[in-house]
C-alpha cells in the first residue's frame, strides 16, 4: 500500500467520451444497413475483445466471423424455432407484445460473431478458477461487452442472439461439443441508434431506480450514517440522460 | 433493413479515448492507496455498471457497497481459506511462483463492492433468458465490465477476487442462498497502474496472438478467399500498445 498520489492520464473529455459509450450502447435487432463493416474496424473490435480481463489470464475465447448466408440462414432457423417455443410461453397481451418484437438481425447483418469458451484452454488448475468454476465463462463474457463498447463508438451496431438453442448453434457452426458458445452477435452498420432500449420504448420493462438496487455492508442493509453514496445516487438520476446526444 | 447512411455521433478523440480504456485497464491487487473514493465517482461507476445490457431488460443485479472493516475482514478470511487449498493445486516452480503473487487487495482498498445476481428479478418467463438460462448471470458480469472499464477511465482501480468459496462469501455479507454472488471486487485510487497484465509480467501466461483466435464461418475454419481481416488482425498486432502511454 502506497500513498503516492497518482496523475491522472485521462482528460475529462476521455472520462466523458467512456460514459457517452456505455449509456448510448444499444442492443440492435431492426436498424442494420447493407454497408460491410470494413477489415480494419472489424480488426479494432476484436482486438478490444481480446483484451477483455481473463481469469489466470487464460484467454479461453474463440471468435467465429460468419458472413455465409448458408450458415446464417441455419442460426436463424434454429433462432425461428427457439423463439415460436418462446413465444408460447408468454400470455394474452404480453404474447402480442412479444410477438411484435423483432428479437434479431441474423440475416440483416453483413457480419455474424460468435464468441466462443474454451474451458480446456489451459491443462490443469486455472489461477482464480479454483473455486468459482464459471469464471471462464465470465471471462468470455467481459470480451463481448468490450466488443460491443468498441462498436458503439466505431458507429456499429451489435444485437446479442440468445433465443436459440446451444445445441443447434453448436451444429450451424460446427463447434465441438466442450466449447461453449456463450454469444451470438450480429453486427454493421445502422440506419441510427434508439435513444433508449427497445425494450423500455416498447413498455415491455423499465428502468429500475438505481438507489433502489445498492445494499450497504449487508444484504438489504441502508446506508446508516453513511447516506453521502444513496444522496448522490438519486442526485445523479438524470446523470446518464446527459449523454444522450440523438435525436 | 434501410440504407439511409449513419452520421457517426462520435469524434475520433472519443473513439480513441474508448479503445484507450480497454487497453490500459488492469485487474489491481497490489497498488491501492488509503485515499478514499468520493461518493461522486462511486455513482458514476455504478451509473455506468446499472447501464449494462440485461436480458429481456431484467437488471438482474444488485450492488453492495462495502466500507465496514469487520465486514472485509471476514471476506478476507475467507479468500485466505480458498487461497491456501488453490496453492495445494499447483506444484513446483509453478506453486512457488502463485505464492508469491497479490491476488486481492480486498483489506487495502478503501471500498469494496459485490455485485449479484437476483434470478427471480422478473416473475415468470423472461425475454431472450427462455433457452440460454446463465444469460442473466451473462448480463451481470457486462455490468461488472463496464464498471471496470469506468473505473479506469477514472483513475480508479478495481480487481476482481474469485478466490473465495461462493457459500462463504454469502455467509459474510447476508445474502440470501437465491441471490447469485457474481464478483467481488476491490476498488480505490492507486499509486500507478501496470502497463502489461500482472501475470504477463510475473511470467505465469502470455498473451496469445489474435489472428490464431479466429475461426471464419464453422470452427476451425480459416478464412478462405476472405483473407483481409486475417491480414488485418497481423498487420495490428501492435496496435494496442500504441494506447499505452504510461511508463
Amino acid at each position: 500500500m502506497s500513498d503516492k498520489p497518482f496523475e491522472s492520464d485521462f482528460t475529462q473529455a476521455e472520462i466523458d467520451a467512456l460514459y457517452k459509450t456505455i449509456f448510448n450502447r444499444r442492443d440492435v435487432r431492426g436498424q442494420f444497413t447493407s454497408e460491410p463493416v470494413s477489415d480494419e474496424v472489424l480488426s479494432r473490435l476484436l482486438y478490444a475483445a481480446h483484451h477483455a480481463p481473463s481469469v489466470g489470464f487464460m484467454q479461453p475465447w474463440n471468435f467465429m466471423v460468419i458472413r455465409s448466408d448458408e450458415v446464417k440462414s441455419r442460426v436463424h432457423d434454429a433462432f425461428e424455432a427457439a423463439n415460436e417455443e418462446a413465444r408460447q410461453m408468454f400470455e394474452g397481451e404480453r404474447r402480442e407484445l412479444y410477438s411484435s418484437l423483432k428479437l434479431q438481425g441474423i440475416l440483416d447483418a453483413p457480419v455474424n460473431i460468435c464468441i466462443t469458451c474454451d474451458r480446456e484452454r489451459v491443462k490443469g488448475p486455472v489461477l482464480g478458477r479454483t473455486h468459482i468454476k464459471t469464471m471462464d465463462l465470465f471471462s468470455t463474457v467481459c470480451a463481448v461487452q468490450n466488443l460491443w463498447l468498441a462498436a458503439r463508438a466505431e458507429g456499429i451496431g451489435m444485437g446479442w442472439v440468445s433465443i436459440v438453442e446451444q445445441d443447434r448453434l453448436r451444429q450451424a457452426l460446427a463447434i465441438p461439443d466442450d466449447i461453449v458458445p456463450i454469444a451470438y452477435l450480429c453486427v454493421g452498420h445502422v440506419s441510427h441508434f434508439n435513444d433508449e432500449p427497445e425494450l423500455q420504448k416498447k413498455g415491455w420493462r423499465s428502468r429500475l431506480p438505481l438507489a433502489d438496487l445498492v445494499y450497504f455492508d449487508q444484504w438489504q442493509q441502508g446506508p446508516g450514517e453513511d447516506e453521502g453514496l444513496l444522496e448522490q445516487l438519486q442526485k445523479n438520476q438524470g446523470f446518464p440522460e446527459g449523454f444522450i446526444k440523438l435525436p
